[in-house]
């Protein structure tokens, strides 16, 4: 008999049909004779229409207030998912995050969790009886109500999962597990039955948008066992943890494109020690994060600096480097927002240096130009035209993933 | 400065345009340098579609997640309100019964209040913040959520009064006080200034529909001055207190009609002692409330007996009886399903017998059949057919409360 802890999001619990759906999941889980918490989001758009909802209040309501309404969403959720495990025959009970007692500071809209008290869940288990947990929401210290943010539902099951150190939590969405693409794009895109934590991180922040890195990273903390599978097909999914099996002949785990990002190069800046320094605190300052980063080799007395930001943030930059010119010290700014990030990750790559040269030269061959790269211990990016990426990521993945592929 | 305990039901905030309404009465009436406290119902229809969509769910649905759910209902309306009085500037907080620990027994569905914890309430009020709380609901010492059954947010208003020690307690509704007889059928019907607990209660109980019985027994209870005034009108109310204050020259406060009432009469019983112990114990035992019992003097060895009970319950009332018509030894049950209650409620009618005198006259004069009698303290109800129901209350009414009514 094991603890395991079963997540669903919205979509999987949006109707009475769909909630009936995730009922048989769970009570077939308890009739193996497991232990079952589960986690639920709010119903659909539900959450959409409260916001909206409050918009038309006080399009400017303070964060407590808007935190004390969405979390009526999950609670929504979780009676009725209670209700109708009750109508199958099965000892249930639903429980609120204020319940639980699970505590997180006073973040409104984006609380980190402090601690989760477990005595309530863990005397309802006892019982035998199934928990159905509200998701993305908790309390802090002033008793109130706090919500995690989108995408909090998954943080919730993992950090319930490690509270209650759980043997497995399955994060159950609308997509069958982790590909080594993605399946809707990718030609010979194949399911990972396995996975690290860290590659799974690297995936995320490249647009693999299957779970939340900031549960990913907790569950890599606590040594919390993930697996994401589909609540539609029944399939297996794909497990995250710490070191991963691989049945293939390759160290890659994934390739993945991010498309929004820009490219801003400050040309002609003066080669003096600490002009780094300057132009990313100024960047950091606000909030915007920088990813690639190229400096040309100063042999001169100028020298040039490029990076990538994200795409959203490419005015607020620039407006931000061209207010502090004279600080700076550069002749110009120019900017590309046609770009895109082509990244292969996988966890051993770093010791296997055919592995880039591989990537490398199936966009040479496929006529792409590389116009940035950048490398880390498990993820190999490289910047190339928005044109061209979605070619770069099947000729990268065809080389790395089809059988026919990687004799070529 | 005054603390004051504010209460709108479902129709004052059924729209952003009620809600706007009734956040002007509260900023008002803090404004005016008042400590307010305002008890919130669910929106509109919102609690009815919510059972309606636990229905679809589970029919049979646990009371316990019945109330879980039903709870959302206030929830969403505490906050929506507060976020548009902190549109309007004012410093405000929504409160849930968990929030404040206004603790409940464990009756889910129809919970008793136990006790409400003052603390966070006074915090906020402290900080000359307006509070709003959700009405209805409470937790119970396992910490699960209870809901105190329909019209319990009139009850959580008082009790929240009465634990604050308000100076008053207002209940905003849809009218605009209570009446001398239903303004809407009986002409003539006036607003009274001021009732007394016992009179109010006597009024509820006979379907004037302004305020429910049980928070009017706590406010009597606990001494919390109660008013009744119209969230639409802006108009003064009705006080309801101790003593009243007549304006009239009468002692009648109201004239009221119950049409849901059957009559039941057992013929031919047999006159022994205990025969009425053991009719009434009967039904008793099966939750139906009796009301008017009229026994024939039994000189001979037979005598008849003949009650009221409210008329959702006579077919079970009737079922039992002949049941047990060995036991009980009658010869017959007839039963009159078109029956209505005429009644006069006021403090001071016993003391005074030309008031019975002057209804029965009222009703002679106008050709109407009086069936049965009973009278208390502070009231005299009379059995006539359900065809002459809005006609007697309509005489009885014009002879002690028109100017010329009186004379004639």
């Amino acid at each position: 008999m094991a603890l395991i802890v079963q997540k669903f999001g919205g979509s999987s619990v949006a109707s009475l049909e769909r909630v009936r759906h995730v009922a048989k999941i769970v009570t077939d889980t308890y009739i193996a004779g497991n232990d079952v918490v589960v986690v639920l989001s709010a119903q659909g758009k539900m959450t959409d229409r409260l916001i909206a909802l409050a918009n038309e209040y006080n399009p400017r309501a303070s964060k407590r207030e808007l935190d004390q309404l969405l979390s009526i969403g999950e609670q929504q959720s979780v009676a009725l998912a209670a209700m109708c495990i009750q109508g199958m025959g099965f000892p249930v009970v639903s429980l609120n995050a204020w319940q639980v007692g699970f505590k997180t500071n006073t973040t409104y809209g984006n609380a980190r969790i402090k601690k989760i008290d477990t005595e309530r869940i863990q005397m309802e288990l006892d019982q035998r009886k199934i928990v159905i947990f509200t998701g993305f929401q908790g309390i802090n210290r002033r008793g109130d109500i706090t919500t995690l943010g989108r995408g909090g539902s998954d943080t919730s099951a993992v950090a319930l999962a490690a509270a209650l150190r759980a043997d497995l939590c399955q994060i159950y969405t609308d997509v069958d597990g982790v590909y080594t693409a993605d399946p809707n794009t990718v030609e010979g895109a194949r399911k990972l039955d396995e996975i690290t934590y860290d590659e799974m991180l690297e995936l995320a922040s490249l647009g693999a948008k299957v779970l939340h890195n900031r549960s990913v990273e907790m569950a890599k903390h606590y040594h919390v066992e993930l697996e994401v599978l589909s609540s539609f097909t029944g399939n297996p999914g794909t497990k995250v943890k710490e070191v991963a099996k691989r049945m293939e002949h390759t160290q890659v785990s994934g390739v993945a494109k991010d498309k929004s990002i820009a490219r801003i190069a400050l040309v002609g800046i003066k080669n003096e020690p600490g002009i780094a320094f300057r132009v990313f605190s100024l960047l950091s300052g606000k909030k915007i994060n920088v990813d690639i980063i190229l400096q040309s080799i100063g042999r001169e007395e100028w020298k040039d600096i490029a990076f990538t930001v994200a795409r959203k943030d490419l005015n607020q930059a620039v407006s931000l480097l061209e207010e502090y010119k004279s600080v700076l010290g550069y002749d110009g700014i120019e900017v590309n927002d046609h770009i895109a990030k082509v990244s292969m990750v996988g966890a051993g790559m770093i010791g296997n240096p055919g592995v880039a040269s591989g990537m490398f030269e199936a966009l040479y061959n496929a006529g792409i130009n590389i116009n940035m790269i950048s490398t880390s211990e498990i993820k190999i990016s490289v910047l190339v035209d928005e044109k061209d990426a979605d070619r770069a990521v099947q000729v990268v993945h065809t080389k790395f993933f089809s059988e026919y592929g990687s004799q070529s």
